[in-house]
């Protein structure tokens, strides 16, 4: 089942992908709900980013050959950080280049959306109930500034530095799925997400450690090799089998007067 | 003018502090308001954690001698940071010390609540103006694991490891503060906001290059030295001039079930 989030007369809602149509989910997507019989066009909508997190959990180094082409030792626990809100963007939107960085990369993910309170997920519980479903996301990333400043969050945190959709997809095996990111086009990263050095449960076990996970927050996974540089004017897509593509272009800041999705607004 | 959150009958509210009074706001904290006439007493309501952030954003090594007793250069750019919302406690609740770190730190230090949405703030605007006041902070921190991560995220952001309160001292200028912090009511720092590396408006235009602050968010201003560890059973309280005390115990985690301030409960 693919879930939607998009704007219908004005107001974000959520819908089911029947073919070509989006019928609106009654009740709370986190919940039990119902799936109404009349639907719009999927073309004629809107799509917004698929969730409202609270917070976006990250994770670094997590597949092998990106830590190599990094440099990095893979690490020996999940590399956690943070993306604020602020920073989400949905299908379609445009991710800013700010002027303060000369080489901005795209990051092709599989993302998670988590669907009840989870903390301290334990050894024997099953994680994946915790979870509505994945997403694409691309964990856009001042590669200049990540690496003078240490710390990854400025790097990391730009508002349009966060792009997810287009939908979720629910009852989705997050753990053998082709992941592709392409630039104007042309191949750049091609792996699988069992290729992770840690898996979808020992991630989430790692982050409900630490911080407790609500409903609507994301959990991303690392990015495969083959990282690269993105321009204003470029395209980025990022596909994963069994959700679908994630298309973003790129421009400058300065010559786009603020996202498309205004943070709060 | 001190502004309180707090619960009356059951629901989250703010209210505005006269003698040992809240008398409640009407309409929105952000913007034009009134003040009741009636109050209830202070002594007599639960309090919340100040605000209800999107996200909170730190600050690292911004005062000279904790760079100094961390062995750290001080920064040439703002070192930021985020602390997750669901970290976020208020006065009088309990600091968990979770048994995955040996050592947890107290660092008392000035937050900001932001009033209005901000984006790149320019040099000859009054950053003073994005800010609706001053809270007292305390940026509790799993030093062991911070330093055996690099990144900050882990260490920094454990359920109950943002504690906040107990106003928002509205109109309060921020730059000449003494600030200090009392283990079991031992004074442990002592400094004054004058000293802080990037003064609140260098540190406002830094982090609004990057992210758009929204109503409600908070921004932090780094720690002075003498930070040390806590153990279950201490208490800690954060005392800065024109705001009040913060004040929190510490429980071992697995001797309290959850924190009393449930994240999104």
């Amino acid at each position: 089942m693919k879930i939607y989030r998009f704007l219908l007369d004005g107001r974000p809602v959520y819908g089911v992908r029947r073919e070509d149509r989006l019928h609106l989910i009654r009740g709370s997507v986190f919940e039990d709900f119902v799936v109404e019989e009349e639907g719009v066009s999927l073309g004629a909508v809107r799509l917004l980013p698929p969730c409202e997190p609270t917070k976006i959990v990250a994770v670094g180094v997590n597949y092998r050959d990106h830590a190599r082409e990094r440099s990095k030792e893979p690490p020996r626990e999940p590399l956690l950080f943070l993306k604020p809100p602020s920073a989400l963007i949905g299908p379609g939107d445009v991710i800013l280049h700010p002027s303060l960085s000369d080489r901005v990369d795209f990051e092709g993910e599989l993302a998670l959306v988590v669907r009840r309170r989870a903390r301290r997920i334990a050894p024997e519980e099953d994680a994946g109930a915790y979870i509505l479903g994945c997403t694409c996301f691309n964990d856009v990333t001042a590669r200049d500034l990540q690496d003078r400043d240490v710390q990854f969050t400025r790097a990391k945190s730009f508002d349009t530095f966060a792009a997810a959709g287009p939908c979720i997809a629910a009852g989705l095996s997050p753990d053998n799925l082709e992941i592709k990111t392409f630039l104007n086009g042309k191949l750049r990263q091609s792996s699988n997400t069992r290729n992770m050095i840690f898996s979808v449960p020992e991630l989430l076990r790692a982050v409900t450690r630490v911080m407790t996970l609500l409903p609507g927050d994301m959990v991303t996974t690392g990015t495969p090799a083959g990282v690269g540089a993105m321009q204003p004017g470029d395209r980025v897509d990022v596909q994963i089998e069994g959700i679908g593509i994630l298309s973003n272009t790129v421009a400058a800041e300065n010559d786009f007067p603020a996202p498309r999705s205004e943070p709060g607004g």
